[in-house]
């Protein structure tokens, strides 16, 4: 067996287009339908400034207002939650997105926590954290990746329902609402971590019909360990040397892709896998939340 | 294998007389300690009751003030909140708890999620959940079941590191945090629910180190079903009709108890495991409550 491929660049592109038609539209049918987001950069790590650039430009594209706040380094916590009140007050303002990670002084889940839920377009707020971990709760903002995964899958018409899902990882903004999102759709979701024995990883993997991989190993998952006709979604972003590449090194994922995709039925390739879909469900999240404040169902 | 019994009654009196010392001691060296807790009944409904009746003996018994506020099975939404605000504001009350189920013109979330996060002794409120299930997140308050098994099983001494957890069931109450606490803990978890398949009951809990059952269906685990040496908790609370009993009907769990204590290691039976262990982390929760108020480490 062959896999193939699930190509998360051309899935993200169809759904870029269809926000981009969307927000088109609203604009018009909706005179005062601006939607905007605000970003907040603390410090100036080269990384932070790369995703921040890029959300910028997916934004921008799609008819979405950015705006870039960038604050020092050794911004105070105090300080830093009046900034977000100001925003969370700010009736222009649809989503707040702070760039994780902040220097040390602010405690994360404390800065995540103020940022208003309804504005919480990372989905990374208690309360929606709460949301996806509920059964009944009506969901209100799914984090980016869980929720791009969750797309794919969709979009790949893979059945869920009976099946048995391995999540390894279990962060709490990918690997955790993962295997509660999987669950909800009817699987049945075993997640392995790091207290998790070689033999448990062995076991679980053999058995499993989806396999979702955000450990942050390279080769961490190999075609000798999974189940004929599985579905792998790899969500690992590493990077090992390679000579060929100017930088010398080169992203790879969890998964050995080579070997993997002799064994299973679908995968996605690292890059151009889930990477693609995490960016535009930002913007997914966004046009909700701007839905929402404006009234608009 | 002959199975050891949990003795869940005998747990819950040693934590219970815990209790009561702690209560004494602080109500000595603090002469203001005066825990309370406010039992919230909407209507009349037997079963609600018997369990009010039985929280407020407890409370009683260790040195907790109870008071009983029952309100006719009609009340609106909007008066409940008003209430509960009432009580969230009074500082001689440490905990809040709603007695379940409520007349339909309520909606249990939005009642739950009106107890101040701080009272919320029976940690059914969304940021008491998000707490749960958040990997590094500081617990606040745990629910009462899923806490009572937590404790019985490190009262056992039972390993969960590295080993194989199944939880049966997905509630927001039982299951959901059940499997989130082993996982804590180190336990690789999978949780069956509705959607499985009964090869996939099956084939889980065949591999199961230890088993977690709150599915409410008598026999629904057999001795067949298990791996020797296995821990069983027993979570169920089903009535089947026994012509012996007076009542005409008798209380069983989840499990086949006669056929798994063959197999198993240790079980917990029904009455007299889980259920003893739920009441009294009422009152473990309340003291905690009590104590984060009063400002006592």
């Amino acid at each position: 067996m062959v896999a193939e491929k699930i190509d998360g660049k051309l899935i993200s592109t169809d759904l870029r287009l269809k926000i981009k038609n969307e927000i088109e539209l609203l604009k018009k049918t909706h005179e005062n339908f601006k939607p905007k987001i605000v970003i907040i950069q603390v410090g100036d790590r080269p990384d932070s400034s790369t995703y921040v650039r890029m959300k910028l430009k997916s934004c921008s594209e799609v008819g979405i207002e950015g705006e870039l706040l960038k604050y020092d380094s050794n911004i105070s916590e105090i300080e830093m939650i009046e900034k977000l009140n100001t925003l969370n007050n700010d009736k222009s303002v649809h989503g707040i997105l702070v760039q994780l990670p902040l220097p040390s002084q602010l405690d994360e889940e404390t800065i995540t926590n103020s940022v208003n839920v309804e504005k919480d377009v990372d989905g990374f707020s208690e309360l929606n954290i709460a949301a996806v971990f509920k059964k009944n709760s009506k969901l209100k903002i799914i984090p980016c990746t869980p929720k791009g995964i969750m797309y794919m899958l969709d979009y790949e018409k893979i059945q869920l329902q009976g099946k048995n899902a391995v999540v390894c990882g279990r962060s709490d903004i990918v690997g955790g609402p993962m295997g509660k999102l999987l669950e909800k759709k009817g699987a049945t979701v075993t997640t392995l971590h790091s207290k998790s024995t070689p033999e448990q990883f062995k076991f679980y993997l053999k058995n499993a019909d989806i396999i979702v991989s955000a450990v942050g190993k390279p080769n961490f998952i190999n075609g000798n360990d999974i189940k004929p006709g599985c579905v792998i979604i790899d969500v690992g972003t590493n990077y090992i040397p390679d000579e060929t590449k100017k930088s010398g090194q080169r992203m790879v994922g969890d998964v050995d892709f080579d070997s993997c995709s002799q064994i299973a039925s679908k995968i996605t390739p690292v890059p151009g896998g889930v990477g693609p879909m995490t960016v535009v469900m930002v913007l997914h999240n966004l046009l909700q939340t701007a839905k929402e404040q404006e009234g608009i169902l």
